[in-house]
């Protein structure tokens, strides 16, 4: 098979997010087959767009959601996290397969068109959110959420854990390598011990990632105290679940001492500001500590009915703000760190070789409209500032994944 | 003269922030002159605007910014106040009257295109943005700032208040319905008592608004403390300052009882919730406490300097998330609360006949592509909430202002 090569030529800027976090300024991405294969001038290739009016920089990767929800937007809003559960559950369990279709279809086209470029799923019926995922041409981690509001349902519970490693199977089976399993045991109020390990069990076996909510509400923290006389991340060690395999979304009721055990086993947060304060769950996740323990985190928008837009330059903007305001200090989550966030410590967290323009990468590329007039005036030194303070998926004109111009 | 009639023929729904707040489907409303005449069926005029793909909403009132501050964007992020201050002020000294007319422009047309329809300023050389108001067609208030680093500086402070009165005056030279002048006093740690009272005094001369800044920062409330022995509401208080042609932006460090005095003085509040949050101001303007005290709360963007946009949709979704958060109560500031005050609430803090689409009211009017993938799934009962939580400026179609198309 030869290899399409495509030149993405002259571009106005290159935010490549490599080590140096350089921002490169007429320089031509020369794209082989799925990778970037060369950064530099005068490069040729069999298809040649003119980049002279674009800002590039890597796709963004959304760290957390629940993509079948989208036909549910608008539907809870302003309401009680318990209230706003009773409302939704008999809603997610009338929807049908099809219409979980239909709701990946328009929040990967969302997500694409705002410049994201994978995300980290977890929902029921995934294997037709991996249909759309293989469709529309987006990168994602999917995954089979294992949880129930009764955990006395053995047959049920039983069920989900089948679903989920057909899930698995059914990805492996497309062989598209935009596409990776995942594990979901939702919650500590969702599963029991038993649930918890085997759902580590089974992303061993298999290899993948284990995608759960930790320490999202008070409720949460305060149960995990009375329940098991520890708090949610200290309960999770405690049985064995905690590793680098482990995505944890939310994290935002956590202490120091958890944040350390977070860092030693290696877990991976997907903070997810805009969902935690439109459900008001009050703990914002503490990025100051999590950055001096080590621990890894991305950005999450959550799903559409707790934020609800799939627009990660907005997430950026919205995590920005709420950090310094939880600190009382501007100096917390500078637009670098957050951009960091959505893109290379994203693609660390999923273990993907993406998250940066650089040779060898995987060609996810995102091209800004250089005249959008909220990336005005464009100056090379404020270009991170308006990608995080400004921009919106808006600004967006152009999307690669995996080499193939998507959008 | 004859009076232009322009029907938008068969709005898809028309959010008429009318006392019932009614959405209307599937109806006409006919524009004569610059105002709206009636809203029905099959109304006639002399150009029809299909409407059909379209959701119909009043025009977003900034009720607090400095358009000239534009070509700044993205120059001064992430850091203290006092260096942030200090990197901003020599370079805000170096603009010239050509260069704020410029920002002027860039920052109307980002307002316009993003559904803004009259903001309220505060800067120096506002006449040039007064000509760049008259020339774009938004609506706006416009203030010259009072306020100087060195109160003893004597002759710039009557320079600044002869150039106050002369905004004034340059302003109703100009006879364009649209712009108003207006007075701002700065805050009481750049003027002087007498500087406020002279201020007060000018508003009072010309029956104009008093744009100033009040209890922005835990600084300005711990200097008003040291200075003055009361805090800055009841400082402003005693002094006379405070009536109902203040607007007072921020308010983020108020007590209960400065909450009552505004109220009882009918001051209105411009909240700017992504300002303080990306300065860090640690005071959230206490939305629940004002409601409940009867103060009348817009809402601003303040600069591009300090937010760094000027979309009011992204503003709205930004108010209602940290109102949520700041309290741990998800029912605080519900879409609708946060659209009012975007809307009629700034309307009435300006004393302007808007704010909603009704028979008599001025027609300044935005057109949202409801086909828009950000406000999908689109039905009745969710449009508010798409508006305020999932909307961006990019949904915006096309502006009428005083009854001109001008997007």
């Amino acid at each position: 098979m030869i290899c399409m090569k495509t030149v993405l030529k002259n571009c106005k800027f290159i935010v490549t997010q490599n080590k140096k976090r350089e921002i490169l300024t007429n320089h031509d991405i020369l794209i082989s087959g799925n990778k970037i294969e060369k950064i530099g001038g005068n490069l040729k290739g069999d298809q040649i767009i003119d980049c002279s009016q674009n800002i590039v920089m890597p796709g963004l990767i959304n760290l957390h959601t629940h993509v079948g929800m989208h036909l549910l937007r608008g539907y809870a809003d302003d309401m009680k996290l318990d209230t706003w559960l009773k409302k939704l559950w008999p809603e997610e369990d009338k929807l049908t397969a099809d219409q979980i279709y239909v709701a990946a279809t328009m929040g990967i086209n969302e997500m694409l068109r705002t410049g994201t470029t994978c995300f980290n799923d977890m929902y029921f019926e995934e294997n037709r959110i991996a249909d759309a995922v293989k469709e529309l041409g987006i990168r994602a981690v999917l995954s089979r959420g294992l949880g129930v509001e009764d955990l006395a349902d053995k047959k049920r519970i039983a069920k989900k854990f089948i679903k989920a490693e057909n899930l698995i199977k059914y990805i492996k089976n497309m062989k598209c390598s935009r596409i990776t399993p995942a594990v979901g045991p939702h919650a500590i109020y969702t599963c029991s011990k038993d649930m918890l390990l085997k759902g580590c069990k089974l992303a061993k076996k298999y290899k993948v990632i284990n995608h759960v909510h930790i320490a999202e509400t008070r409720k949460e923290l305060a149960d995990s105290l009375k329940n098991t006389g520890k708090r949610p991340v200290e309960y999770l060690d405690s049985i064995g679940f905690l590793d680098k395999n482990v995505i944890a979304a939310h994290c935002g009721w956590v202490t120091k001492g958890e944040i350390r055990t977070l860092a030693k086993r290696g877990v991976k947060v997907a903070h997810c500001p805009s969902s935690n304060m439109k459900l008001a769950t009050g703990g914002i996740m503490p990025l100051k500590e999590m950055q001096e323990a080590g621990v890894l985190v991305g950005l999450g928008t959550d799903s559409v009915v707790s934020n609800n837009s799939l627009d990660m330059f907005s997430e950026m903007k919205i995590c920005a703000l709420v950090q310094k305001q939880n600190y009382w200090n501007p100096t917390v989550a500078p637009a670098q760190t957050v951009l960091d966030m959505a893109t290379i410590n994203g693609a660390k967290a999923l273990g993907l070789n993406a998250g940066s323009i650089e040779p060898g990468k995987l060609a996810d590329i995102v091209l800004l409209d250089a005249n959008h007039y909220l990336l005005q005036p464009l100056k090379k030194d404020r270009i991170i500032s308006h990608l995080v303070y400004s921009a919106n998926g808006s600004c967006v004109q152009k999307v690669f994944v995996d080499g193939k111009q998507v959008i």
